[in-house]
């Protein structure tokens, strides 16, 4: 599955959290269409007019929908600036004046959800597990919900502390979900859904582009305040290309998900996700050398943060491991550590070549 | 200069008006740097957060500040979004309360910005030339401004109509001007402006990022609902780094800025510019067949739209064009008829091919 760099006699495995590892097909079909994607051109150097161009991006919309099973009643918009820019645009997009709206926080992006709606609205906290030092996920009978909030936000999986809801919150509210790191790994049910929304560099493509898929009947009620690049009613009326969008980005987004369509779609992906991450925490939990402090039920499938006895033996980890082609393994500042990344672009000979490395490791400083 | 392409026997020339040709050297590189930039992985794949990655951002300000000698008292961001989003950014950061903003229309782009503004502010037109179809750029007395307007947003330069100003607007307000298609084509005068942004996907690389050079005595006053992503402020104080930018998009820009140094920086730039825009409005001048319907005072050394005698002839043209490799010569839908935009990445040498069919093309048809 891994391409051998050109450079390193070793495979690597990059087990980064964002910007991730691209498929090894990927890389090579972006490198064998340079300088020559179209009559000649590259796909950074032509117009996003041109009929090539719109067909591209027409067939990103039709594979999404198939491979989520998308209804038709949810468009499908492309934008630019991230997940981040998500957090104003979904209060300026969907308050529709109302002057509240219900935030479940259970990580890092969540609470800057929360923090970041602030602006616009006032954010009720439905549940917290800041207590919990973000390791838990709250039960249902945990969230609070206020009377006219239009829509309830969550994010599904947190990359940084490594939650993930296994089931989706109740509420008779629509639910609004950040999906940064975790979609395309399992089906998603849109019924309760008003908006989902991901980011490209994990499980999508690279940095640059962020894919929501929003009901329609919640489009057209944008605050003024909302720039036009940022309105989701006129983003879909526009298919995406109100303005040129980052051309490049869309074209990566184009080839992930041929690869996707190419392992078998939802079904066997979200097998191979689930093996994966059965195989990573199996490693940790039989050992007193590993610890994953996330409460066993909200363990993340894809971004398993774990530590190591002492900070010293964390850095010496991380240090051999990106000798052997371990790549990183750093954990984020927030939580320290190590943490690895199971995207779909990592194969399972990467995470058996990780264990095989934690277990060596162990041995010898264990 | 240009690449001979894979699969095509000739050498190509891409006029297009953006996303625009890449320096044949620039995309060599790109290709050459997958799948490995850094230790094994392409530029794509890596932490956003890692020291080569802020070495090359901060390596990109550098050599802004050197081509465009900007003035330690300017901020340069990178921005997503493109320079649309800007039309709605600006206004939200520079308002400061302002009940009113200036703003001197000159073709299509101009005009849009001032419409987007229009959300946010009582926009004043300063002085608009759509009598002359965007044919002409207004004179210093025929500029009306409003008392307490914080800026006069203007043009450079207009990519569809192909009028750029030779001389910056005269006023005591702080200019805020767009630059995205004529952008390191000659220096800058920064004196006078409080901010000047420019999308890369002409003169600066590939969509997906924008330029932002601004005051910072003008920074730390943006309106409450301003998206964080899009508060000048914070992405100067977190170096354009608030959130995962569009790292490939950067990663570009830095290889045209490399590449732009190497050609001789802005006094070498400018003299290349100034020998093909003339080299172009010579034949275009020489010849009853072809017209050019710019102001000779206004006309734009980077985007040249001209007209055939007939719409059939303007076909034919861009079609004979086409196979023989010269591209992407189709005006825009505003305008119609023919186009060449004549950036940076263009070789004299792609002027003189076009030059030579155009004599062709007229002998046999005119």
């Amino acid at each position: 599955m891994i391409m051998v760099r050109k450079n390193s006699e070793a495979t690597l495995y990059n087990f980064g959290a964002g910007p991730a590892c691209l498929p090894s097909p990927v890389l090579n079909q972006i490198r064998e269409d340079i300088p020559n994607w179209y009559e000649g051109m590259s796909i950074m150097e032509i117009s996003h007019r041109l009929p090539v161009v719109m067909e591209l991006t027409a067939k990103i919309e039709a594979n999404l929908r198939t491979l989520l099973a998308i209804p038709e009643d949810f468009a499908v918009l492309c934008m630019a600036g991230g997940a981040r820019t998500q957090f104003s645009t979904i209060p300026l997009n969907l308050l529709n004046g109302a002057s509240n709206a219900d935030y479940v926080i259970t990580g890092h992006w969540s609470k800057l959800a929360f923090k970041d709606a602030g602006a616009y609205v006032l954010a009720h906290c439905a549940a917290t597990t800041e207590a919990s030092a973000f390791t838990t996920i709250p039960v249902d009978a945990e969230l609070t919900f206020t009377q006219n909030a239009p829509y309830v936000h969550y994010t599904d999986n947190e990359t940084i502390h490594g939650v993930e809801f296994t089931q989706y919150p109740k509420t008779d509210k629509w639910l609004v979900s950040d999906m940064t790191s975790n979609i395309l790994t399992r089906p998603i049910d849109f019924s309760g859904f008003g908006l989902v929304y991901a980011s490209a560099q994990k499980n999508l493509g690279i940095a640059g582009i962020t894919v929501v898929i929003v009901r329609k009947s919640l489009l057209g009620n944008a605050h003024a305040f909302t720039p036009p690049t940022l309105n989701y009613a006129l983003c879909d009326q526009n298919n995406s290309l109100l303005n040129t969008p980052p051309v490049f980005c869309w074209y990566v987004l184009g080839l992930v998900l041929e690869w996707v369509l190419k392992q078998g779609g939802m079904e066997a992906i979200s097998k191979q996700v689930a093996q994966k991450a059965k195989l990573f925490y199996d490693l940790i939990d039989s050992s007193d050398f590993y610890t994953n402090p996330v409460a066993v039920n909200a363990r993340s499938r894809v971004n398993i943060p774990f530590r190591l006895p002492s900070e010293v033996l964390e850095s010496e980890f991380i240090l051999q491991a990106e000798k052997v082609g371990l790549k990183q393994l750093k954990g984020h500042k927030v939580v320290g550590g190590c943490r690895a990344s199971l995207y779909n672009a990592m194969p399972l000979a990467g995470v058996m070549a990780l264990s095989e490395f934690m277990q060596h490791f162990e041995k010898t400083k264990g």
